[in-house]
């Protein structure tokens, strides 16, 4: 009998929980991992480890990950978005240093002023589609050598963006280009990271993140991890003592081989990539269906968060079989609405969603 | 066929791996957690469930919890001790209050500057045993009226304390009447809270913590869960905003429902005691055989760390097959080494390591 | 012979010097202080004086000040008002909670992150004249109850502000209601007060200013004083430990008399608006000249700020002869820019200046 | 007739005023400012000039203090101690990095939590006379390579130190080596340097200072200012971007000429040596009394803070005529006090105290 067949088959053998008789497209975090994630846990169970990031699957997962990236990197495991965020920001900057993100920026709305607490100003640059550009960034910079005004040192931008589109190689070349010309580091909050590599928009790849990032994170929890996120940092100048700065801020985990585990797990070959894919794959069959019905967007269809904007009475009819996120008012009779898929989005699920667009 | 049965026994198959072949006493975070644990996950893993604390497994750990509390407590699972030390320090103090610890407390050596990074400051008293009393603190306390002092607010013990000793009721009484007395909070860093609580030399009860402190946690990552603690607030006035807190210090995962299986699997009936017992068990074998061989130790013996002091050359016999810390140097042939204990530990590990003292 | 009549008319033998022979329209602070003010520190220079506020000086300033405010108050003296806005945003609001402010509010733009360094956001809202209404924080204040948000808790306004409008009593009573209404605090920047409550479009006194804030400054180094501000906290949940705080943020210095000096002068009688009055009618002098001549303005004049939008030519003229900042470009043949006046500004100069604009 | 005699000679016609009938010895700020320094106020009072540092005043006496350093440096004025050592500070360490003081230091102690409240750690030393040395600091260390502790970047002295002892040459060379060899900085509070620069026991310069401190301030309000320090920063390292953090915390002044015109006096001549050296004298003398009638003292008697310990009944009849603080409760009859004498300090009262003594 082949083992690991076996508990991933019992895994497999779980019916699938709706919340409140909704089948939930609300986000990408709803369930918990992957069958093989729950499996490499298992078998790395009784392991003896060292801990605080020092374990064997820490340093196997970080093998495996530095083979995609062309490029040396020091890799640290933590255990979510916010931590990554804050540490990275408030280890790279000095007190009067601010960052630059868009106004739809995660760390501008929806981290509770957690860089701010970290002592930092987000200087933020209007944006239709989430993404920055060096013509959004500059005019932030005029001002750069007043001293009565923050000094602008880390651009920060999520890939994918909060309004799920993704950026190109082009794109992230020029805006690397612009930050390395203008002396500020480039930070990519990489929560969905695997949604925007795997995107048919984007030709980027993970190499290309680091060749043009001085530090990235990719994002786990969102992509089929129980939990964890990887700071893959690039630049040597952030390097030095981000130890100590993982640990202050509450990211270094004592038994840090759990996150190793599933990292390890999800880049020993295409896992990573394959699960993102399938949320793709997913969200733009419902994308396809809703532009052929005649539906605008917020911002174009492109990783696995679509906004469509519907008539009321559409979402009405919908939010009895599903679970979503209203997201704004666009006029009295429409709202645009947030559809999330992910690694354990059920084709069947997104087939039944189109099929009641034609109803 | 009894199909939970079926992947616990899958689970224990797997044999215990050791670090350099060596058994490690050197913490109680080496393995992984618990076979219920995984086996919880397992089952849970389907599921579609809301995210950011407000699962159905988290609504159940905090009911099976509450359970032990004899009163009512707002509870929050966050992913670690130093995330769960500084949240709480932090949403509990206003810009120029301290928080009092003793010298060896862990916030006070071992977060890298984590606690001073909200802007507070330690104020610590030396104690021989890692355990603080209103003697203790009395003296930091003259002076509370001056402003151009910090003005100490809240007093953090840990039970057990870093040296393994654990408080008794008494103490833990007194603690709590001085602390109200002289309106300051009281807060237990619980890490190893099992191990305290199940310690032959304690009186306490989960009851009586959630009685006499105004908050304190329960740690899971030490004692059998995967990773996880779960902070309990009973001071209404310490409840109320806290999940901002627990939003801005990068605590409050998206897929909550991790850290709620894993609790509502330790407290649903008494897996979490059970663990800790086992861990105190094997270690007080092995005070007993160091204390008959006639060797003191740094703090009396109480809870799943004991840290004895011996000789060097036992010490060198010692660490060609165990894993520990060396401590304290004591004199030229005499260093302390802390010895931890954990849910995992191998009884016949134990067993040998009695042996080999008597060689 | 009189002897203060003799050090007075002394002081006022000195002849003004310029800065690189253009007299300043550049801002409010180009000379030292009024007479007055440095005759009363020769007379309190040999006193003996406790020291960190709590000097007869201080103590006098206060009762003047509070004869004012016709309530209670506790009032603190400081050297600036970075200090002042710092102080009083950080001692007010926990971690999690934001301050409100106009996009071109000072703690927005002018003071280097100085807010953001204490820990908190700053959320602003878009305003034509740099003043806010309930109508503008509403918009703010939806999603209040979200933890992925921070919690505004303090509005924060300027009076007069970065444009130079002032508030008038209508106004100010509104946005108290609103702030009250919403468990808001209200914060006025009080460093050019004298010229707000002077100005003809309002009608504005520190009695009002003191019922419907809980906390503001009446700003001296703008208005005559060598340096100092004064912090007038009414409400009485933030008079609490207001001491450790300012101690905190390094604005409680120990020669406290310099400050109570001065503001016991400046308030021993009508010296505070008289100057004040000097400077707004310097100011109406020139936007009435330059109104008509048919020139328009950034924001209404109403105070010793004034932001007149003028042909290229004219200001190239003008720089000539005086000093003032270049505001912004309104299109390619005008900018505007800024002409401010003080307690010090010399009528003949201004004269002069309208009949520049003549020529 | 002499104008400048004229003004000094009216603002010396100004008697002497009391505290509570009690000639004050508790501390050296409480009388306002030598007249030398009003005069110069009075005499720059028309004068237009720039703010924020940049006016011909700080200028002045920027080239005033450099011609006694005899190296480069940037000077930096700001109007309070706590300002200097905060700002310093913080501007100096990165997150995770921890200052070193004596535990007697006054960032360690009378700053109300001023350095944590930037985030940082203050590790302390317990020494006997309120100095540190280069066999005080090793200790603290030994671990500085571990990430779960903070790591020490900075060594903060003062001289003279709380306890009225001061370095001399080999002492400050033997610290300066010592942490140059570890990669420390090295930062010296001069609060009261004058005091400690003119001691008959210091041999040490302020070229000394600039040579072997990497940044330091010099004290003014205790040394005849109305109010100012001037930092000192000697390492090019510390000096980037040093403006935008004076802003930040609040300590760059808009009427910076204040404290510009008051340095420009002190060092235009030997006066602010004359001043501290006058100070010193004068507590030599009470010192020299105390010694003849057989009173010990906390520590060694070197500059304007003297701490006897005396019976308490002469200390019951001392303050029937003086005021002064106690300090600490030496036995069940003594206590140690503080005398303290300042430029200001009238020879006549020294005598009279002296006189007492015998009585």
């Amino acid at each position: 009998m082949n083992f690991n067949q076996n508990i991933l088959s019992l895994i497999r053998l779980f019916s699938i929980k709706k919340i409140d008789n909704l089948y939930s497209f609300k986000n990408d975090y709803s369930e918990g991992c992957h069958p093989r994630i729950l499996e490499a846990l298992v078998h790395a169970n009784h392991d003896q480890q060292e801990g605080y990031g020092d374990d064997d699957y820490s340093n196997l997962a970080r093998k495996h990950i530095l083979s995609h990236l062309k490029c040396d990197a020091a890799i640290h495991f933590v255990s979510g978005g916010t931590q990554a965020n804050t540490l990275v920001i408030a280890a790279t900057l000095r007190p009067h240093e601010s960052v630059i993100a868009a106004e739809t920026g995660h760390i501008n709305v929806h981290e509770a002023g957690a860089i701010e607490a970290t002592g930092h100003k987000i200087e933020y640059a209007i944006t239709p589609d989430g993404k920055l550009s060096p013509e959004l960034i500059a005019p932030l910079l005029v001002k750069a050598e007043d001293h009565h005004l923050v000094k602008p040192k880390l651009v920060y931008i999520s890939n994918s963006t909060e309004l799920g589109t993704v950026y190109n190689l082009a794109e992230l070349e020029a805006l690397s280009h612009f930050c390395h010309q203008h002396n500020l580091f480039l930070f990519c909050d990489g929560a969905r990271l695997g949604a925007a590599l795997t995107s048919t928009q984007s030709n980027l790849t993970l190499a290309d993140m680091a060749r043009l990032c001085d530090v990235f994170y990719i994002g786990g929890t969102k992509n089929g991890a129980l939990v964890g996120e990887a700071i893959v940092i690039v630049n040597e100048a952030l390097k030095t003592d981000f130890l100590f700065h993982l640990k202050q801020r509450g990211a270094l985990i004592s038994k840090s081989r759990v996150l190793g585990v599933q990292f390890a797990e999800l880049f020993r070959d295409n896992l990573y990539f394959e699960l993102a894919s399938h949320a793709n794959t997913m969200s733009m069959k419902m994308a396809e269906a809703l532009k052929q019905k005649g539906f605008d967007f917020v911002a174009p269809p492109a990783s696995n968060q679509i906004f469509p904007i519907l008539p009321n009475e559409l979402i009405a009819r919908l939010e009895k079989h599903y679970g979503f996120y209203h997201w704004k008012k666009f006029d009295d009779n429409h709202f645009s609405i947030r559809l999330v898929t992910s690694w354990a989005t059920d084709e069947k699920m997104v087939n039944e969603f189109v099929s009641m667009l034609q109803g």
